[in-house]
C-alpha cells in the first residue's frame, strides 16, 4: 500500500472516527483504525463494542500509487498525526507489516497491526431511511440523552427510546425519577417502528453533528441502526428488552400553572441549592406557592444555614398554594434543555410529578418526580 | 456587624482570598475567612499551613453601619457570593453566631464559626523590603518552580532559593535531574539574604500577580517570606535547611553550541516523544548530531515503532558530533520559560549536564541531565 493525503484532511476525518475507538478491550484489534485505500477512494473504520464509524474520504488531495488495507495501532497515529506539520503526508508499507509515513522533516515507522483479525462490520443501508434535518437531530439528543439512567441495573433506561408512526417521531428518556420526551413531526408517513439506542452512542452522534451538514438518515433494522451523515455512517446497537409505557405518566391537566422567565429561575434554583449540595447528591430544595402568588424557592441545612429565593412568577394561575420539594439537578437539567426563554412549570399537586414546558419548544416536555420531605 | 458593599468588588477580593483557604484541614477554624470591619476599612483573612493572604479593603461602596468581627465558612460563602446578581450586597450578624446576607430577592443565613478560635496571624512589615518590578516576579516564578521536586523526601528542593546580594537576585531550583537559575539585577543594593520559598507558595502567588500592580515588595524575616502587592499581604513560610549549592554544577564552556528556532525544537521534542511516552514516565529521546551538521532527534519503542525528525540548527559551532539522551519532558518545560524565539543548546560531553539559553532571556540557564542508554 503505497498513498499521499492532505494532512488536515486525515486529521479531520480521524477526529470523528476515533469516537468509536476502543481504548480499554481485551481485542486488540479494536484499538485499531482499519484503512483501505482504492480506485479514489480511503475508507476509514473504527469499532467498539457500542458503535461502529465508517467513513469514505474521496479528496483531491488523495493519490493512491498502490492500493490496500491495513490496521493501523489507533491512540498513537491519531495523536502523531495531529502533531503533523500542515501539507501533504506521505504513506507506504514496508516489509508487510511497518507503516512508514513521511511529512517533512518527519519519520515515523509504525508497527501495524494484523488486519486479518479485524471484523467484518455490515453497513448495510435500507431502503426507504427516515430522513431529519440534522440540526433537529441534535437538538433531539441533547433534549433526551442526559435523563437516561447511568445505572445498569436496569439497562432498557440507559437508552432513549425512539418511536414512530405515521408522520411523527418520539423520543423518550427516563431513568424514574424524570422522563423527558420529545415529538418531531417529519416530512413524510413512514413505517412504525419503536427502538431503544443506547444514550452514549446518541452523545456520540451528537458530538459528530457538529458538522452542520443539512440532512441525517437513519437506516434501521433488528438489530442495529445506521445514521447516514455526508460520507459518514454511524452504526449502534440497539437495546434489548422494551421500553415502559410512560404515555400515562404525564398528567393531562394541571390545576396549577406558573409562568417564569427560564434564567430567572435557573439562578434562584442554583443559589437555593448551594446549602443541600453538601448534604446530598440529590441536593433538594423547596417551591413555596403562597396564596398571594408569591413564590419562594428554599433550602435548609441545619448545621449551615437557609437560603431563601423570592421570585415573582410572570403569570399565575391558580387560586392555590403549593409546597413542593425536588431535586434540584434534575430541575436545572430540564431547564437547560429549552430554548424559549420563557417556560411553564405545571402542576397537579404536592407529591405529583410536575412538568415543565414552553411555547417556544413545541413537542417538548420535561417532568420530574417531587420528593417527599419531613 | 453591619455592613454593606458592592457584590463585584467583594468578589474579586474573595477570589483572592481563597487561595489560601484551606479545605482539608483538622482544624475546621482554618476553613474560615476572617473578615473584620471598622473605619472605612474591610480586612479579609484567610491562611493555611504554607501560606495566609491578609487584604485591606477600602471602597467607595463599603457602608459600616456596625464594627465587628467573624468567622465565615469560606468554601460556601465564595460559591454564594460568585452567584449572586451584580449591585448591592448586606451583611448583618443575628442571634451572635448567624449571619444574614441580602441581596435583591436572596436572603441567606449562614451559620459562623467561633472568631475566637482564628490563630493570631503577625503580618509585620520590615524597614527596607526588597523592591522589584511585579512582572519581573511573575517571570522568575514561571521560570523556576516547575523545576522545584514535587517528591517530599528531600524538602528542601520543593522550594526556590532566592539568594539577595548587592545589587542582583538569584532564584534556583532543582529536583536533581535539571536545574533553573534566573538571575536579575535589582534597583539598589540589598543586605545579603538567602532563603527557600516553597514552589508551591510561589505558584499561588504568581496567581494573584495577575492584577498587574506595578510593584512588589519582598518583606524577610527569619522564619517568613511577606509579599506586598497594593493592598494584598501574601506571606508565606519558609523551607528549614541549606539548600544544596548549585553554581558548581553548571559549566563553564561548551565545546557543542547549536542554535535554534525554539518553536521547531519544540514540535520536533513533541513528536519524537510520542513514541516513548507508552513505556515509561520520562520518556527519553535521542539528539544525535552528525558529522555534517544536522541533527536528529529520535525515538524508539521496539513494540510499537520508531520516530525520527530532521531538525536544522541555525548555527552550529563545533567540529565534532554528539549523541545524547535525555527526558523530553524536562526538555520541553525548560523551553517554554523562555521568550526569546531562537534558543541555543549548549553541550560539553555525551553523558554530561548541558544547558539551554537565549539572548533574548538574558540571566535565564535551564540545565538537564541527560540520561545513559544502551
Amino acid at each position: 500500500m503505497n498513498f499521499s493525503i492532505n494532512t488536515d484532511v486525515l486529521l479531520n476525518n480521524l477526529m470523528i472516527s476515533q469516537k468509536a475507538l476502543s481504548t480499554k478491550t481485551p481485542a486488540p484489534y479494536l484499538q485499531g483504525i482499519k484503512l483501505e485505500v482504492y480506485d479514489n477512494e480511503m475508507v476509514m473504520l473504527t469499532s467498539n463494542s457500542d458503535i461502529s464509524i465508517k467513513i469514505s474520504i474521496k479528496d483531491e488531495s488523495l493519490n493512491i500509487e498502490e492500493e490496500g488495507q491495513i490496521l493501523i495501532p489507533g491512540k498513537i497515529f491519531f495523536e502523531f498525526i495531529r502533531k503533523l506539520d500542515k501539507g501533504i503526508v506521505e504513506f507506504s508499507v514496508v516489509d508487510n507489516n511497518v507503516l512508514k509515513i513521511t511529512s517533512n522533516h518527519t519519520d515515523l515507522s509504525l508497527n501495524l497491526l494484523n488486519v486479518d483479525d479485524y471484523p467484518s462490520i455490515d453497513f448495510n443501508l435500507v431502503d426507504g431511511p427516515i430522513k431529519l434535518e440534522s440540526k433537529v437531530m441534535k437538538s433531539v439528543i441533547k433534549q433526551t440523552t442526559f435523563a437516561t439512567s447511568s445505572i445498569e441495573n436496569r439497562p432498557i433506561l440507559t437508552g432513549v427510546n425512539i418511536k414512530v408512526e405515521n408522520d411523527e417521531l418520539t423520543a423518550i428518556a427516563t431513568d424514574s425519577f424524570r422522563l423527558s420526551q420529545k415529538k418531531i413531526k417529519t416530512t413524510k408517513n413512514y413505517e412504525k417502528m419503536n427502538v431503544v439506542i443506547p444514550g452514549r452512542s446518541l452523545d456520540e452522534l451528537h458530538k459528530i453533528l457538529e458538522l452542520d451538514l443539512e440532512e441525517i438518515l437513519l437506516h434501521l433494522d433488528k438489530k442495529s441502526i445506521i445514521f447516514e451523515y455526508g460520507n459518514i455512517l454511524f452504526k449502534s446497537r440497539l437495546l434489548d428488552g422494551s421500553f415502559p409505557e410512560t404515555s400515562r405518566l404525564i398528567p393531562n391537566e394541571f390545576p396549577i400553572t406558573l409562568k417564569f422567565k427560564a434564567s430567572d429561575l435557573a439562578v434562584a434554583v442554583e443559589r437555593a441549592s448551594l446549602l443541600s449540595v453538601r448534604d446530598s447528591i440529590s441536593s433538594i430544595v423547596k417551591l413555596n406557592l403562597k396564596p398571594n402568588h408569591e413564590v419562594e424557592i428554599t433550602s435548609n441545612s441545619p448545621e449551615i444555614g437557609k437560603v431563601v429565593e423570592d421570585i415573582e412568577p410572570l403569570d399565575c394561575q391558580t387560586s392555590t398554594s403549593l409546597k413542593i420539594a425536588f431535586s434540584s439537578r434534575y430541575f436545572l437539567d430540564a431547564l437547560k434543555t429549552f430554548e424559549g426563554q420563557e417556560v411553564y412549570v405545571k402542576f397537579t399537586g404536592e407529591i405529583r410529578p410536575f412538568i415543565i414546558e414552553s411555547d417556544k419548544d413545541s413537542g417538548l416536555i420535561q417532568l420530574i418526580l417531587p420528593v417527599r420531605t419531613e
